[in-house]
């Protein structure tokens, strides 16, 4: 039997469950004996390169739990992607530690590093099972009918746009809030869910599976307006135009890139900006206000999903048992099966690694700017219980009495 | 006895609590028989001059419960400033509709027009009793102990800087967030509730109390960044350089002005994006990140404190007793009585009116970029029970073993 340490860490964009699923991955492998300890690599690869491991064998259950209920990544992050070099690197650090388990909570960048990690080692004949956990509030991972982190990411996209359109039914105008979820337009369609009664927003929902178009955009714009006398839009930060350049980097001065060559389309409120520049200036309404909802949405305490919670438990859990049981590496995926429950399922990394998930066109509504109610189908059981629920005055209106 | 209605409206910005006084008010208003009938006006000042009343006595105890809980104001809001026609108006429709009390909720701009409403009712000796309920997350009117509203948009704030600093361990760098105020700092140095141990952020507080100085801005955020290798700074909209503009107005190429001459500070992500461009032009860091929490901090759903809720309702409560037995025309006041415990009075709206409360000097550290324990002291108690806590791995690290 194989013994040995397993190292575990987190890459990628943190999100409000990615703990879950490290908690879920170090308690269930605490049940082997062939692993002698579990060790956490601080800041994904770069720790391991660096030898910046810490004892999870070592760790409370009751300080275990607090830290599986705390958003953002305990063991710290990184963007690192790692080349040949850099993987060899890894390997010099992991025989060095006699580990003989490498799992890896993270997004599509996060799999493509654990493929290259998995193929290196066999062309080494060094003996690694590296398992990939998904996690990412885009929800873009293939293989997935959704990812751990997206339904908590969604969850806040619908309280802030409840709030806003609540906020923007009393002080009316123009809202535009814009989203994270880069190529994919999951988490900005999720607050199609904000809408509880007739006349709610979002009116408009803008994603980076179709092409935006400025001129209709704005008469879109305009026709909810001059219907309701206020406009509440979603917007994703990757909308791009016809040429494929998103929005956002046409318009910005200074364009900044990750080591993985994506573009920084967050922490900037570049596009929110500009879209209601446009909006004041084409359409003379004067009451326009734009939020970029930036990191808040991955980040905030105290906004999780409790179905959200427990699958990103499950995949930690089921992670550690098919690295012992499985017999080769791949990739955590969930599997929806009925209406509601998940099963879970092995897939080669390859499947998941560097690929991008889009939203299936039955999820986008022909006129392109709003979602069908497959997607809300499809995504309301993932928001959890307790969804608040706004309510409203009847409002029985009285008489007037004055002539006018 | 005197008889009639009883006319309540909401002004200004909403808050998640705003309801609260409302139904409190119209919940009070019921049990006296003299107040014929509760009239709700939609959208301020403006539903009384235009007569768009709902009946709020019609409203049944469940319903009014369920938006007691909802944030925004369920009525409507406007952001007008009466003048002498517009009182004149105003004076018409409450008395075509036999008015004898008009409670208006709402900031200091509200209370200004209380007091005009108040003024020409004498004036045109026509009897109608005034109230000003309070309500603000700017928390700047003078005579209260802190205003119903501010405290969960500073929890809001709270739990988003606590998120936030997770995030930026996680993936370090610097961090800057935009939080809401106009001239006050009580909703930016609520940020500093999010520190919870040794080395959190945020690590830098600028509020407009004190003169932005660019250059000791980035001084300060190089020494953070050289000590911890990351930085988490929380920013007050209203932030002004020496000679008094407000930063965002400085670089903002068009300036949007409401109907009280208040220039728009939030709704754009100018001055995030400003100050990230600076940090990382002059001091050469690479991942600087901005999020301006906009209008996410005044009406997201789901994050109230449960203090708030209880003074939000009490202050409508307190508001009609007074109404009927107080005999004079006034704004209610929130008074901190012990520790903690609160009590309501009946000021002078000339008091309130018009006027801001800004930070004392000895909730502002010395250095001017943080707040004093003296306000985190004050500040405890209004963000209610259960706030979260998060939790970090005790991190027992691992001895290096490789020869570098």
């Amino acid at each position: 039997m194989r013994s040995g340490k397993l190292v575990i860490a987190q890459g990628g964009g943190p999100t409000a469950v990615i703990n879950q699923s490290l908690v879920g991955a170090v308690l269930e492998a605490r049940r082997f004996p062939q692993i002698e300890r579990v060790y956490g690599a601080l800041h994904g690869v770069r720790g391991i390169v660096n030898e910046d491991f810490v004892d999870l064998s070592a760790e409370s259950r009751t300080d275990l739990e607090a830290i599986a209920a705390t958003p953002s990544a305990a063991l710290g992050s990184t963007r690192d992607k790692p080349d040949l070099g850099y993987c060899r690197n890894i390997f010099a650090s992991l025989k060095a530690h006699r580990a003989s388990w490498f799992l890896y909570v993270g997004g599509n960048d996060t799999a493509n590093t654990v493929r290259i990690v998995s193929e290196e080692a066999a062309k080494e004949g060094y003996e690694l099972r590296c398992i990939h956990i998904p996690k990412t509030i885009d929800n873009d991972l293939l293989e997935n009918d959704h990812t751990p982190g997206f339904p908590s990411a969604a969850r806040f996209v619908v309280q802030a746009f409840m709030g806003a359109d609540l906020d923007n039914r009393a002080l009316p105008g123009v809202y535009v809030g814009v989203v994270m979820g880069r190529d994919s337009g999951f988490l900005t369609a999720a607050s199609a869910a904000a809408r509880t009664s007739e006349g709610d927003g979002p009116h408009l929902i803008y994603l980076p599976e179709r092409i935006f178009d400025g001129a209709r955009f704005l008469s879109e714009v305009k026709s909810v307006h001059d219907r309701l006398g206020r406009c509440v839009i979603a917007v994703s930060e990757g909308i791009r135009d016809t040429d494929g350049t998103p929005l956002s980097v046409r318009f910005a001065e200074n364009v900044v890139k990750d080591a993985h060559g994506n573009i920084q389309l967050s922490g900037t409120g570049t596009l929110a900006d500009l879209l209601c520049d446009e909006i004041r200036s084409a359409l003379g309404i004067k009451r326009v206000r734009g939020d970029t909802f930036g990191y808040l949405q991955r980040s905030f305490v105290g906004c999780a999903s409790d179905v959200d919670r427990r699958e990103a438990r499950e995949v930690g859990v089921f992670a550690v048992r098919q690295a012992i049981q499985a017999g080769r590496d791949g990739s955590v995926a969930i599997r929806r099966t009925g209406d509601y429950a998940v099963d879970y399922a092995l897939v080669d990394l390859v499947n998941v690694g560097g690929k991008t998930r889009v939203m299936a066109d039955d999820f986008i509504a022909p006129s392109g700017s709003d979602v069908t109610p497959a997607f809300e189908k499809y995504l309301r059981p993932l928001l959890g219980s307790d969804l608040p629920q706004p309510a409203r005055l009847r409002g029985g209106a009285i008489a007037k009495v004055l002539k006018r």
